[in-house]
Order: structure tokens, then sequence, then C-alpha cells
């Protein structure tokens, strides 16, 4: 039995909800339980260095906590004067699996700036903030096609993400703070759309895992992210809201 | 008349969301029309080093604010490396105005970490953070009550603060972002609720102000945080909701 | 009765020593009692990224202390790796109240950065820094007169700057060091030579002050300034030194 | 074809030199080909912080290049002040790997910390470092062992790893530099001698990958991992060298 | 014929005015003509972390110049958030110099830290530094014993510096800022007034240097600091003023 | 006796290996004994900001330690956010000694990054890094000779370096790790192979050195820099391998 009473491949509740913030040109508020990110996109003239030249846009992530966004405070990277390697690690995660949705030479001289800050932690945090991240993402391009900023639909589709792991043996789907930190396996699973990968990443936490092990977590992920699909498609307006 | 259209003596909508966070000891959302501020308080054993062998608790603050909190998107504290100078100034002026609340020898061997976090700008964000947090930190404090950390009750009282500035040769009060970015008086009034002064910092932006202006900003300022205190008890369910 | 045995409102020996150092374009060290800090004017071309475009120059202020400027030493903050949360707000608020004696369109293009740095501490050492860079500021800007740099003359008027405060229930002007660290209250005014305010910045350390007492200080304050710009036109040569 | 001219399940050249080094409890040289790496483990006493009184020891692991390893030259990050993203994501990568690999009750209060630096870079350093790491801590756990630090073999088996793709739609194994950086799909696969997996991290960087293309992947890795603990059995002299 | 006017082995106006802050344990103010160096030393409890159970004391130094003690305004270190290389060579000098005159363990338990901040920079302003530094330290010495936190004398003797160069092919004595930044070759030499050398330090700028060219730099040395112990011993009462 | 069991005037086995490194445009190993360090020469288009519109060219040094590179480890400088005084003294004493070989102006609008990577230190990593970049820079220049980068040959010479010190009262040559943290003085020495010096660098790190024994250290090194010479020589296939 899980710690959270939910069926291995039940979900937690999921709300996205869009605009949540009044100037980014794209934004929401991702919750999956009680974990809870805002993400919101910016948009911006000019791309890093070593895009100079090269027609192509930009879209990067940063990614942030508040510092009692977990059950311990936790000390503020401003204070501490850099960002850990944890932080690093997600937002080029996050970083990652947003530019595959993105032709990225249809928004050649802008950058996209994707900010997820999560307000409060329950496990799946960065998970959580892909999947709100694709939807402001998609705001701020509906915004940059209306100013005539680009001329060309840079979007390729969406993308969503969920964590899945081994827990007493049983692999479980979306996995809260309490299953997360004794899963004996965790992975994160990152698919677009049209059903295939963009990110696999399986460790083993407390013990390897098997090949069979390895089919089942990706099969549990695939389902979760259907789900997700759906109300990101419903958040977007694509779909009317399922009965 | 107010880019804003409202009265010179008129506030904008407030509002204080208690235990809006399901971690800390005690939080609050606080609301200065679209200024939006998270505050959170953390209870930790342990004092600064400068207090050790004090017989004195300690109450510090922190501010924030997500990357597109503003207009524009500014850079990451944690991605800069360190804090700027209007963060510290800001920090030192919530943490000095909320110790005023506070008998520091009642919390002795504790100290409270007040979070401020802006995740929406419109002006006056430190002073809807010290009256957010006032409320946060009263309830840690009852936390720390029930708990049976202390045995004594640190709260002398309540905290409010509020901008007032002069604009268009008019002292006006609650300076939302468009005020306050034109202003050509800018001040900041923090008080305790018999009435006395914690802080009164008044800056001559474009042009400096008589002594006639300054009373004048002292009156607005005084009537704002009136109306501040009764919301503050409303919140804390001191006193029934006003009709 | 005061720790330094003055009356309520009597200020420390004050000297100020123009053209103290022999590379600055404006200099000169401060004394307020034993209080000394060290000020330059340094002239440059060009404007922070912020003013490029704007027909502006800029006025701007650091500050720093000497390792044992203090009673114990103090660490450098070059070893630290940054300033500390009291010195950005001692430069910011240096750097505004020059600002407030300089029409900033007349020295377009160009930078002058004020370095105030204070060689021994006894209390007041933001308000005397203020005091000295404004005499150290306006050589600066002769000179640059003189080599035909700016056309027309920027000058204002003067700044001073003095600090005030509540000690022993008693408003008392310009605290050293010992009486400052004990004082309940604490104000920080800047004014210009017409009488009008640049800064008002009262806190209340031990306790909240009353309206009546912010008055008090206050009218202390501007006593103490009439003084400080007497003193200020003697070192520039505008009258002759009072017998 | 592969610009390696290899075969598309062919490896590099695999060569590791125990003992490289002469002040490390344990050290090697691992060579992928062009690839160069110099790993050493270091045994000291005490555990971090979060792991006191927990009667557990700790492996942990960093990661840096010479500047010069690279065709362009990189700056050192000494210079730059800080690690960036890709460093922190693969020495916690190595982190994880390594002590799957061991018992750490077993060396309860030591830590040993693996330093993986690339003295030649050519594609593949995150396995290659892996690779050669777990020599280098067997050497260092012997040493403990003789010096009577520890009484329990701490040693779970072999950790080895290494790098999968797809270039122009084919499955290799083991990129250089040439291809990794042209692959569309990019997979480290870490994997213990028992045959489980201990980290599978695939990532789409040109495009997103399907469950047919993952098992490929994973298939490819696998043969190679198998003839990399062949190598590291020879290099321990826990089997003869294979005619 | 030298910039300033001087015979090849003539120094500048050499001047040690002691006592010249009012808190540290001992302090000074060297000139070396319009070179002009502050020097404290303060005497502090506790050793650093590798001289703990040494039964060691410790003597360090430190070493920073105000923006404007040159030509040009230079960036503050403090701002820049490290100290630069030449900052460390020239605070680790002073360090070693200065730990010459003393036997450490005759100040066991005991630190203490030499700042030297240059007011005015023309020049030589590292041996300025140690010959003012020495007046300092004795003096602070003499604080420690009066106050008796230690019995044997640590003092050693003195220690002087001074620069020589090679300037149009003429060795000379003591460089000002035009001397140096024109030299061939330039030589820092510190001495024990038993005739020692502690510290001899010469580079060709310019072009390299004979063996001859290094004995003529070392005896000039020897003669200028010569001088330089005189004065030291007159600043501290030991010999009456020469005539 | 030294521990090394060598002659006062003996050194250790000497080996450089030219072109130890496939990416640089020149490199070499160096070994003094077991002192083993990378030399890398990177040539890159641009000069530093204070040589722009100065027709110059740059040669410019940095130096890095592995963190077991020596007998504890040390901490990485990435880690610790920079580089140590020790590292800044001898990347600046190693870009002096190469730019005395170097006619500046036949490499202008280039710069010569010259990394110098200990992977095993025994002591005396600073002279054997001078040593070995001296080659790794004169084949950096053919180099730029052959790609046509530069037209005149701007190699003035060699230049090698070593250390010498007094052991037990004893002068002696090439002073390893243990020999070298007893010695009562320790001098480096840096010479053009034409017999002039470039730097002289000698402290007395136990007691003060006399003048004849600065003589004496001075022919020694004189002594063991003439070996060097040689050995670059061959090194280079100036001359044939001596028999």
């Amino acid at each position: 039995m899980r710690p959270s009473q939910r069926q291995p491949n039940e979900m937690r509740q999921i709300r996205l909800t869009r605009d949540y913030t009044m100037h980014a040109e794209g934004s929401a508020l991702v919750e999956f339980g009680e974990t809870k990110v805002i993400c919101t996109a910016s948009v911006a003239q000019g791309v890093p260095r070593f895009l100079r030249d090269s027609n192509k846009g930009w879209v990067t992530a940063e990614y942030g906590m508040l510092p009692r966004a977990t059950h311990e405070r936790t000390q503020r990277e401003a204070t501490r004067g850099n960002q850990g390697g944890r932080t690093f690690e997600i937002q080029r995660l996050i970083g990652r699996s947003l530019r595959a949705m993105i032709n990225v030479e249809a928004i050649r001289d802008y950058t996209i700036t994707i900010d997820c800050d999560v307000i409060q932690a329950d496990g799946g945090t960065r998970t959580a903030a892909i999947t709100g991240a694709c939807v402001a993402l998609i705001d701020a391009v509906r915004y940059m096609q209306q100013k005539r900023m680009i001329t060309k639909d840079p979007i390729r589709g969406l993308v969503s993400a969920v964590s899945v792991g081994i827990y007493n043996n049983v692999p479980i789907l979306d996995l809260d703070y309490k299953e997360d930190s004794n899963a004996e396996v965790d992975m994160n699973i990152v698919m677009t759309d049209r059903g295939e990968f963009i990110e696999v990443q399986g460790t083993g936490e407390q013990r390897a895992f098997s090949q069979q092990e390895l089919n089942q977590l990706i099969e549990l992920g695939k389902h979760g992210i259907e789900h997700l699909f759906n109300l990101q498609k419903e958040a977007l307006g694509w779909v009317t809201e399922s009965a």
C-alpha cells in the first residue's frame, strides 16, 4: 500500500491555472496534489552568445524554490551565493524538454526564458514544472504571433512529464514526497504528445533495477503522461473539459 | 488625479490569506491590489553567533522576488551570485520592524526566520511584506506556545506598514508601481498598534520636501495603517469581519 | 547626561580638510569628533547602462571601512567576497543624497563616483560622509568646468547630514558610538541648504517613538545641519571663517 | 557509416592503468580511445553534516577538466568562480553510481572522495570516469582494509558505464566527440556486474525517440558494459588477461 | 637623470607617525614621499586552524588600497567580489616579512593581524607597508606585554624594506610611481636589523639582468634600509632624533 | 645529508615529453622526479582590454593542481569559488617568465595562454612548470608561423627555472617536497639561455640569510639551469641527445 493510499497507477489531482500572473507573456500555476509551481514564460529580444549569427532563437529555463516550500526551511540560493547542483540539473532538464516542443528557427532573434518557482513542494516538482511550463510557453508563443514578432508557428506539439518509481518493490506512478524519499528506484519521463520520449532518467537510489522493472516503469509513465496531455489541452482550450 | 483613479487617501483592496502554505509554522499571502507577497515564518532552534549566551532569541527576515514578478524580467539573484543592495535594504527593514513586535527574551534559544517572497509586484512590496509577515509571525509564535517551546507570550502588539508619497505635488496613500515610479517624494511608514512609529523613511526622489509636506505624509500614513490593523485583526480572528 | 558630556543639542568638533589627497578630482577629509572619513570624487567618461541615450550623467557613491576603523577589527569586505547589507544601505543613501544637489543633465556623459572610506569610526559615519562628500563633489565639478568638460553649472546647492537620536528619553544631536549603540531611537537627516529634506530615516531601535518625539528629533537635526552648512561654505571659501 | 569508421556495436580501445599516481589511496588512468581521465580515490575521516550520527560513511565524486582538454580552450572553473551546471550534473552522476557499489554502513566514519579529472576529452568522459573510478575505489577500500580502518568488506560488486546514441538513425555504441555532437539521441547507461541498471539517462537531443529505439539502445549498452567488466577485472588482477 | 630629480642612491622623505589611529593595539602612518599607508596591528585570541594544538601564535597581514589612491580610480575589491592576484602577492610578502621579526612561540594562542591600507599611492607601497607595519607590530606586542597576555618578549628585531630598480640602465633606490612604471628591472628587498635578508624579489620587467646588476641592486637596497632602521628607532623612541 | 640522498648540487631526473596532448597548439609533460606537470599553450585571437590598440600580443599563464596531486587531498579551487593566493603568485610568476622569452609585438592581436596543471606534486612545481611551458610555448609559436598567423619569429630565447634552498645550513639544488618543507631558506631562479636573470625570489622561511648564502644559492641555481637548457634543446630537437 502507498503512503498516499493511492493505487499504484493512480495520479494525484492535477490542476493547471492558466494566466496566473499579470506581467509574463505566458504563465501557469501547476499543482500535482500539494506540489505547486508557478511557471512563467518571458520573451526577450536577443540570443545567447553561442547562437549569434545562427538564425536560431532560444528557450531556456530557470528553477527555484521558496525557502519554506519544503518541510524544513532550506537556505535561499541567493544568500548562499550560487545555485546548487540539484537546481542546475533540474533547470537543464526543463530547458531541454521545452526546446523539444519548439522549432527554434521559427523564433530567431528571441529568447524565451521559463521560470519555474516552487511555492510548495511535495515531490515531483521537476515533472510538474515541465508540465506547467509547456502551457506558459504556448501562451508566450501565441503572444509573439499576435504581436507579429514571429511569422511561422514554432510549436511542434505538447510536452508533459511525470515521475515513476519502485516503492516496496511495486512500480508506482506520480510519487509524493513521502513515497519519493523512500523509493528504491526513481525515474522521470518526459514525452511528446506523439508518444515519443524526450527524456528517460532512471536512478537506482537504494538498489539496482532489472530490465523488466525498467519496462514496467516506462509503461506506467506513458499511462500518466497521457492523462496530463488531456489536462493541458483542456487548460489551453483545445478540447472541452471531459465530463 | 492619480493614475489608479483612487482618491489621495484611498488604499488599494487589501487581502490577507492566513495559512497560505502547508509546511511553515506561520504563513500568509498578502495582497495590496495587484502586489502579492507570500510570507512564511520558520521556527528553528539556535541563534546567530552574536547572540550566543545572551538569553535572547532572534527574528530575522529575508526578501526575494520571483524573476517575472516585475514588468520586465529581472535576473534571479541566485544566478547573479548575490543579493542586491535593494534586497538588503528591504530585508533589514522587515527584520527591524518585526523585532519591534516581539520580546526576544521570551523566545530565547530560537530564531524565527521570516521569508517574504513577492510573486507579483505592483508597488509597495516592502510595506505589504511587513503587514503580511506580522500575521505569519503571530501564527508561528502561537505554534511555539502550543508545542511548549516557549512559556511566556512574546508578542508586544501588531505592526503594519504603508507607503505614502507626493505625486504631482499631492500627498497620496499606498502608491502602485506607476505612481511610485513617478512620485517626487516617497515614504515608508511602519507603526505599532499603539500609534507609535517604528520606522519613518522618507526620500526626496525628484525633489526635496518641506516640513509641511513631511507632516502631511505622516498623517496620511497613520490613516492607512489604522485600516491595516483592522484587517490583520480580522485575519487573526481577533475581531469579527466588519460588515 | 550624555556619555560625551555634551549638551543635548551640542555637536562634536567638525573639521573639513579640502584637497586631502593628490589624485582625485575632488577630495576632503571630514572629521566629526573622532569619526574620520576620506571622501574622494572621481570623474570618468561614460554612464551606467540604464542611462545610455538618456542625456543624463550620473553620481554614485561607494562606502568602505578600514578593518580596524572600529573597536574590534571587522573582516575586510574584499576577503569576505561581498559588501554587507549595511554597506549597501549606506552607499545608496550617500548616492541619493548627493544626486539631490546635482542637475544630472548638466553632467551628461560623465559619471562622478564618490568614495567614502572611514579610517576611524566613532558613530555617525554615514552623515559625516555625506557632509564631506558634498565638498569633494563641488571641487570635482569645478575641475570639470575648468577642463571645459561641461558648460553649465550643475550644482543646485549644498547638502549636509547629521544623526539625531533619543538617549535616556532625551533627544540628542550628533551621537558618538557609545551614545549611538545605546540610543532608543536613531535618525539620520539629510537636508539642502534651502532648508528642505532629502532624507529622513528614523528607526525605533529599542522602542517605538511618538509623533512628538519625531518632531523634536527633526527640530534638533535642522539645528545641527545649519552649523554644517556654515562649515562647508568656509571650507569652500564661499564665506570667510567665522571669528 | 560512423565518423570513427567503427561498427555500430564496436567500442574504442579501452585502457585501465592502475596506481597511476603516488599519493592517492587508489588511482587509475582510464582511456576510452583519446578520452583520458585520471581517477583518484581519497580516504578521509569524518562524514558530511547530513550523515552525522547515522552510522554511515560516504562516497562522493568531483569532476573537472583541464582547460585545454578540449578542442577549444575552456575557461578554468576556478577562475570563473564556480562549477558549471554540466559539472554538477556529471559529478552527481558519478557519485550516485559509485555509492551503488558500496555498502556505506561498512565504511562508517569515513568519506571517500573520488576525483575524476579529464586530461584529454574526446566524448564519453563521464562514462569513462565511472569505469575508471570503480577501480580506484576498490583499491582505496583495500587500503582501508589493510590499515584496519574497516573490518567488513563494503564492496558489493563492480560498476561500469558506457554511452550509446542514435547517429544517422542508427544506434551506435561508445560515441566519440564527433559522433556525440551530431547524435540525434544520447544515452548514458550505468550497470552493476550482476546485469542490473543503476542509471539510464536518455535524451532526445535533436529529436524524440521511440520505444523500439529505447530498447535497441539499452541492448547495445549492455553489450558494451560486459566488455568493460572484463577489463576492470583484468586491471584488478581478478582474472588473467584474455589472450 | 631620474624623473624625481633625486640622486640614484637618494631616498624620498620618509615619515613614520606612530599611534595614528585610536582603536588598534598598534598603528602607524608611513609616508615614503607621496606614498601613504595606514598600518594597524590588531590582537585577537585564537589561531588559524592549521596551528591548533601547535603552541604557536600567528602574525598575518592584509593589504588594501582606497579606490582613488591611484591616478585612475581602481575598482574596489569588495565590489569586485575578491582580492586580485597583486593583493594576494603583497599581503603574503608582508606577512612573511613580519613573521621573521617575531618568535611565534612567544605569542601562542594569539593572532596579530596587520592591516596595511594605502590611502595614497606613488610607488613602493609594499615596502612602505612593511616598514610601517614593523612599528605598529611592536606597539601591539608592547600592549600585550602590558596586559600580561604574554610573558616572554617575542620581538627578534626590526624589519625594513625598500624597492630598488634599474632605470635607463642605472640602478636607483626607492622608486616613485613614474620611475617604477618605466623601470627595466624591479626589486624589493626586506632585511633584518642584523643585516640579513628576509626577502629578495627581483624581476626583469623589460629585460633580463646580469649578475653584476643584481649585486649593485642589493648594495643599493642595503644602503636604503639602514636609513629606515634609524627612522624606525626614532619613531619608537629607541634613539633620540638625529639632528 | 639530503633526505633524497642526492648530492647538494644534484638534480632529480628531469623528463620533457613534447606533444603530450592532442588538442593544444603546443604541449609538454614535464617531470622533475616525481613532480609532474602538464603544460599546454593555447593560441587565441584577441588581447586583453589593457592592450587594445597597442600593437602588442599577450602571453599569460594559469596554474592548477589536481586535488590529489598532494599528500593530503586539497580542496578544488573551483568548488571553493576562487583561486588562492599561492595560485595567483605562481601563475603571475609563470606569465612574467614566459613573456621574457617572447617579443610581444611579433604576436600582435593574439593571446597565448599557458596552462600548467600539476598532476603529481613533489616540490618545485612552479619551476618545473616554467621549464615545461617554455617548450609548449615554442611549439605554439611554430604552429602560428606555419599557419601564417605571424610573420616574424617572436622567440628571443629559452627560459628555464629551478629551485634552490638552504637545508641544514647547506645550500642544495632542486628540492623535493620533504626538503622544501624543512628548508630554512627557499629560492626560485628563472634565467634566460644567455645567462641573465628574469626572476630571483629568495625567502627566509625559518631564518634570514646572509649575503654569502645568497651568492651560493645563485651559483647553485645557475648550475642547475644550464642542465635544463640542454634538456629543452634536446626535447625541441635543436641538439641531438647527449650520449
